[in-house]
């Protein structure tokens, strides 16, 4: 029997989940529901790849027998001293017939959840692989379970343009669907000239809403204007709850139905919730927020507003953020400015 | 022109919201949307009452002459050090033409936003106070703003009972608001024998779902059994997200429509999340949460469910939560069985 979310490819110690094994069953024989997938190339988190480069002092081979290592133990890429892992790119070579990711052989992928929890098997000892950087050619397989996720990466687009919008695409799917309960709705999206913001502001647009961007500085006050993709922009420090929520008013004529927090700086809460209407919704995709300063703070204020974690996981969120990067030229431009600095 | 939420009232820094003044203006003259407490005691929040009674050796006169001083210093009682300052309970004095807090002269009420934030003046010199408990008889008054919240302590309960319902009446109205969304609901508490959960659970059978408690321990066992106000009763650690996913499952003979998060301990998000079906709401009320832990989890295991940021406001709440516990013979027992303890 397997398990949808990969119990049964757990080794070590029993009965928790993959993210959690200190050991996973990477054998390439696949269960009924699992998809089996050739590798191409492994993306080290950033973090755990500086943790190795610097545990070795820089020497490339002693950072590639490192990884060898943690792979060949743990049936996983899992950094033990960061906990990261990555995510890797690759092709569908088996798909079991209870499946229900929508993949089939031959699908060029790139699996979205973390290689922390992927059972990982690596055949060429990494060999074209330098050990100087995050991005590692790799011979291999890897197993996704049934509920995970992999994207396919479209024809249209280099690999790299399509991981970074996948990288941010729970973003767009989420606002898209809390947008569409408002009647003429109302958004600011603070950090809307950042990728998951950008991506959005675009979004909350097509779902029939007024939006204002709000930027922390003029540099990025030129860009979100140049690309048009909002309706206003405005400066203010999303950390200054008074500041942000005069910014939202002015630009709005009225605290905003939904805010999205795209902004990777703590402090952004009370803001955030001061810029909402009464019955309006934040949703939190900064890996930054405070959990009691987001409930203390609605408290503090009465605010009536809902308080959303952003969950990087909707259904077709994937092909939902492709869809929107090509309909939109402004969104393009803007990745594109960013890619380039 | 005077602010809903009290910028009128900050005299240092300028700017900034009330909790955050080094200083509040906490003259009498109340403005057309604020309300005046004369003032009966203080609750003191317990890190705060505990900070300052080590700071001066557990001498009651010089704790009472630190109070004082904050209060004059600060127009506001909010420790310095723990940043923390508690609730009053008082009667209300005068009410401005425009308040929507729907209060009136005469009413004996509990503030429910924190000390921190509320315009304090004190007149006794805390003179009935002996400085070595967190309750505080005083003399003096207090302001409420436009966008408040303070609760009329009722007439058939203790003003301690009271206070207890009061301090996690948000849970049991966010529950009743979730739930209430899904057809045929089925409902999961963590920590369901504690004050919030047992109202919560409550409040989810009154909103029509089959709910399931889940106890940490077998004396929490037999408390909520013996109150009889889940449907079922399930031992588990709700920081082992398997065996807590199991505990659920065969319950309610599926996962739960809502998880509603009441134990105050870290490592739950994990669980909560596996325990919930597709399209389900997670609800965490626990300030234990880990943010990242929540969002990072739930797009590993590609779960698509709503994650709720428990707020502690609802309009409302205050009055629904009484009117549980009035109902819920189960939830008074269990309240009291507690505050034996």
């Amino acid at each position: 029997m397997s398990s949808p979310v990969g119990l049964h490819r757990v080794v070590t110690p029993a009965g928790v989940l993959p993210q959690a094994a200190q050991r996973l069953d990477a054998s390439g024989q696949i269960a009924t529901d699992e998809v089996r997938i050739t590798v191409e190339r492994l993306n080290l988190d950033a973090a755990s790849f500086h943790q190795l480069r610097s545990a070795h002092d820089g020497d490339g081979d002693a950072v590639r027998a490192a990884v060898l290592a943690i792979i060949n133990e743990r049936g996983k890429m899992q950094n033990p001293v960061t906990g990261s892992g990555g995510m890797l790119i690759g092709t569908v070579d088996e798909v079991g017939p209870d499946s229900p990711l929508g993949l089939k052989p031959g699908d060029r992928v790139a699996t979205l959840v973390s290689l922390t929890l992927t059972p990982l098997q690596i055949t060429d000892g990494l060999a074209d692989w330098d050990g100087l950087s995050e991005q590692v050619p790799a011979k291999g397989w890897a197993v996704l379970f049934g509920r995970s996720i992999a994207a396919v990466l479209p024809d249209d687009l280099p690999a790299e343009t399509a991981l970074a919008v996948f990288d941010v695409c729970g973003a767009p799917a989420l606002t898209d669907r809390i947008v569409r309960r408002y009647d003429s709705p109302t958004v600011a999206v603070l950090g809307g000239a950042g990728k998951s913001g950008s991506l959005s502001l675009a979004a909350a647009a097509r779902a029939g809403a007024r939006t204002v961007g709000i930027v922390p500085n003029e540099r990025e006050q030129q860009l979100l204007q140049s690309v048009g993709i909002a309706d206003h922009v405005a400066l203010a420090d999303a950390r200054d709850p008074v500041a942000l929520a005069e910014a939202v008013t002015a630009a709005l004529g009225g605290p905003a139905d939904v805010t999205v927090v795209c902004v990777d700086v703590p402090g952004c809460e009370h803001g955030a919730i001061l810029a909402t209407a009464e019955g309006g919704t934040v949703i939190f995709f900064s890996m930054a927020t405070s959990f009691p300063a987001a409930a203390l703070g609605a408290e503090g204020l009465a605010a009536d507003v809902t308080m959303l974690i952003g969950n990087g996981y909707l259904p077709g969120h994937a092909d939902f953020a492709l869809e929107i990067f090509r309909a939109v030229p402004g969104v393009r431009e803007l990745f594109a400015v960013r890619a380039a600095r």
